[in-house]
């Protein structure tokens, strides 16, 4: 399998799957400004939409979009573990990749990334998103895993928690959110896939400053 | 099983995949304004986040999240074949469901129906949905549904379509969208949905009026 992910992007959360899986896999990088792949090759050309992640399957087929990647991993690995066990655990699994996808990924986070949002807008964004992190605060405390384990939404949970620092979404307040964001990150599939993306972002700012 | 829903809000998708499933449910309705339901009762001491659709399961336990209630329904009555029969193609049935809920749902039409945000930043919001409607209509040109036949996927893409009238998204220059959307309507699960809901969003205007 081939995953296709740009640095510290939410693809982080399949890396972080494959890692878990012990899977065999080849990471290829894609410029999120330049929407070509290190080697230079047009990423449009391959999923016209440009959106990270997507995971090229054994025989070729392209699957797109986080939340499908993210249990295909937990389907494809089941001793991994990191998907649910029966009908209920799936759907909790799918409401909390549902809610991470859309209330904090979309409707959160990807408004404050824009560039062109007016601060007007974006102060409409952040008051919205402070009823949905009081929710998952709540939620988490007293909770190690979002579900009774750790399953492929603490991957995508814990990526998307990261980018609070360059959105400047304050998690002070939300203490069951941090603990649990600082337990995650102690975890070795997700320090090493951290750590390992931390440097090739730090190249991609590198090239984009010398270009 | 009771389903809270608000008349042609996302939850119609859960009303479909119910009348398809030939569930018994309940379907309680939630004012989206006064987040109280018909019968007076505070919606939000229920789910904090006062969103639809919520599902509340035979045991008691609630299930919030669209996507996790289509997948659930889907689950629960197999004989239906409202899901995915194999992992490959619970894979294409899940990235459907996470285009429709991240990039058209969360990233295009609520932003839209944001009376606060500005005219400008409604602009970029279409423009950036324009890629995704495109993408969608390639797909969708030669096809009946998202899947070789119709699931719980086609219940929710036919919900947020039917938003495009009043966003003033022009679907026109998509025939393959426009043309799905129209096949769907006819379909009796379908036509008998939002009928109902029609009438139900009608009772609730007139409310709102009133008030």
């Amino acid at each position: 399998m081939d995953l296709y992910f740009s640095p510290l992007a939410c693809s982080l959360a399949s890396r972080i799957a494959l890692y878990e899986a012990n899977a065999d896999a080849r990471f290829i990088e894609v410029d999120p400004q330049t929407k070509l792949t290190l080697a230079g090759d047009d990423y449009r050309a391959i999923y016209p939409l440009g959106l990270v992640p997507l995971l090229r399957l054994d025989d070729g087929a392209l699957l797109p979009e986080g939340a499908a990647i993210l249990q295909y991993i937990a389907a494809r690995y089941p001793k991994a573990e990191l998907g649910g066990r029966d009908d209920l655990e799936r759907a909790r699994l799918q409401q909390w990749l549902g809610f991470i996808g859309t209330e904090l990924h979309k409707a959160l986070f990807i408004p404050l990334f824009d560039k062109g949002l007016s601060e007007e807008a974006k102060a409409r964004v952040r008051a919205k998103g402070e009823s949905r992190l009081a929710f998952l605060d709540n939620y988490l405390r007293g909770r190690e895993f979002l579900l009774d384990r750790f399953s492929v939404a603490d991957a995508y949970l814990y990526t998307v928690l990261n980018w609070t620092a360059s959105t400047k979404v304050d998690l002070t307040p939300w203490t069951g959110i941090t603990a649990y964001h600082k337990r995650l990150q102690a975890r070795p599939s997700i320090a090493r896939s951290f750590k390992e993306e931390l440097a090739l972002y730090q190249a991609e700012l590198a090239r984009h400053k010398a270009a």
